[in-house]
């Protein structure tokens, strides 16, 4: 029996922080080793929303410094296939062979796209980025992924995946898998200022390559219960950061839940509270730290590995397109002319032999 | 110097009528041979309203008898490369890179798609119809296209092409011209019921290879002055279907005036404004079909056009799609990559030597 294919990835934006472990770099690393595990390098997505030629030029450098990341959280590179999108431009021609089968009003439903438009400055919303789900649902059925996570943000731009799926085997024959979603088993992590989302551009995040002392800072300036002016005033737990860390990264339970008795008595300063989590943080991040100088040391271990990921995985493209072509009709269409020409052609030749 | 090029074409939709002829057909004749030509078949554009399996499947039939019309028209086959859209990928590659170029409201502004999505029986606008003047932008981009005639119908279409050149450049860098319209110097003609639209699906056409027979008999029953019950009641030309055809292909300008001046004045039976009629676009398509009998009896010759015009633009486009990655960077990004990959494998070998 063959493993099935997972198709997960992120646009190159650089170093991870702990809210893109969390909603997403977790689940991969728990589930990478149970299936053919392709990790896109989402560039042609950036494009959607940061097109300028300095964004672009970003790429490769963030694209290092980003699956650098992913290894070092856990992702084993024996279990896992990087590939740079815009490298592959058969996915380009399989977004295109794809537009026809969902509606405008149907990608206008899809909820984040509105939000990502508004966040990127934009006043009307691109052509492109209203497509993103599109193109998305061509990277996923060009590996014929059948397994992807998907984060809060990112279900619903999949779900126009499974019904572009079913409505081209539908038209043109069973070609694609319709994928399954695994939904993240952890809500998203707020950022340190209390933000419901963690963002470098928000200067609110704690990156996974952060050391010691950055984490440490960040996280005895992070924004507590605002109520709590003195170590004694009785403190709230519910939707405060520090706690919500606790929650995710201490792994000693007693610790937190004796913390959290004492903070709702107030019997425990803001710094003890924070001190104890950054032991925890340390306790997490010390290892992604350790193995990210390691992969460093190992200099172009994650280009060659993009590289060869590519490669093996435009192939893999390549013979999709071929399947989709020939599924649509297309293939045959100009197969028929071509045909025809050489028909004639042998015609000519033997007539003036 | 050298010679602009121009790119014009149409969806496969079969034999052409006298309303194509006028709309666009007369003004590629016109100019076919001041430019370097390119005339699409536009297989993918047709997917936008028409993408089951049977509708791909006549595409190569629909192609021979258009282009096949196109020749017995008077282009020269000599001054025109005809090529197959689907049949050259790396233009869904280029229209999946133009998508972020452009914004949806401005989309949604041009007039004609709205229409064609009724026509075509959609209740919702599919995503790739609202994109069809980005994948023109493709298409004419793509050959670097200097000149576009244009019809009524996608003057507004070919605007979003100039925009989206125009931003490229911006962005990137001049590597598209802007590219310029031409209007077709006639007005649309009206079908043989006085519909607004000649079109086959109404069966209010006259293709330009029916036989004289057939010509005799459609124009015999075409719509006129619906008032008009007997030869001595005075008629309108204005808005008559049979005065507006003798108007196009009648050269003989008196003859029309002396109609038109009877017609009015109740001295003329419409049977002889027809007959006149039908004599007078047998000398228009006696040649035509005279030409389109000579290109089929050289069996293959329009296959072999189409093949030799795909093959050569495939060279092309490659050509404008490596500058078009340059430009935006996307080669940079991957070819930055793959030089530390490289470095990195050379430096392996070197110690292990």
């Amino acid at each position: 029996m063959s493993v099935a294919r997972m198709l997960t990835g992120d646009r190159p934006t650089g170093r991870l922080h702990l809210g893109h472990y969390v909603g997403s770099i977790a689940n991969r690393v728990r589930l990478h080793r149970r299936y053919e595990s392709f990790f896109i390098i989402a560039d042609l997505h950036m494009l959607t929303t940061r097109n300028r030629r300095e964004d672009i030029d970003q790429v490769s450098g963030n694209a290092r410094e980003m699956v650098t990341d992913i290894l070092a959280a856990g992702v084993d590179p024996e279990s896992a296939t990087f590939y740079l999108q815009s490298a592959i431009p058969e996915v380009g021609d399989l977004n295109t062979l794809l537009q026809n089968l969902v509606t405008v009003p149907r990608l206008e439903r899809v909820p984040s796209l509105k939000d990502m438009a508004r966040d990127a400055g934009k006043e009307e919303m691109p052509y492109g980025l209203l497509g993103y789900p599109v193109l998305q649902a061509a990277d996923i059925l060009c590996v014929k992924g059948e397994v992807v996570p998907v984060g809060r943000d990112n279900a619903a731009h999949v779900e126009v995946t499974r019904e572009i799926a079913r409505r081209f085997n539908h038209l043109y024959g069973p070609v694609f898998p319709v994928p399954e979603l695994i939904p993240a088993d952890t809500p998203s992590l707020v950022g340190t200022d209390g933000a419901a989302k963690m963002s470098k551009s928000r200067g609110n995040s704690i990156a996974l390559s952060d050391d010691a002392a950055t984490v440490r800072r960040k996280v005895l300036g992070m924004y507590t219960d605002p109520n709590r002016v003195r170590a004694d005033v009785p403190g709230t737990v519910e939707g405060n950061p520090v706690f919500a860390y606790h929650e995710v990264f201490n792994p000693d339970r007693d610790e937190v839940a004796d913390l959290a008795r004492r903070y709702r008595a107030g019997q425990v300063g803001d710094v003890e509270v924070k001190e104890r989590l950054v032991a925890a943080l340390e306790g997490f991040l010390a290892p992604i730290r350790q193995r990210r100088a390691e992969i460093e040391a190992d200099r172009g271990l994650v280009d060659r590995l993009i590289v060869e990921g590519t490669e093996r995985t435009r192939l893999e493209v390549r013979q999709t397109l071929i399947e989709v072509r020939r599924a649509m009709g297309l293939t045959g269409a100009y197969q028929q002319v071509r045909r025809r020409a050489e028909r004639s052609r042998r015609r000519t030749t033997d007539a003036s032999a």
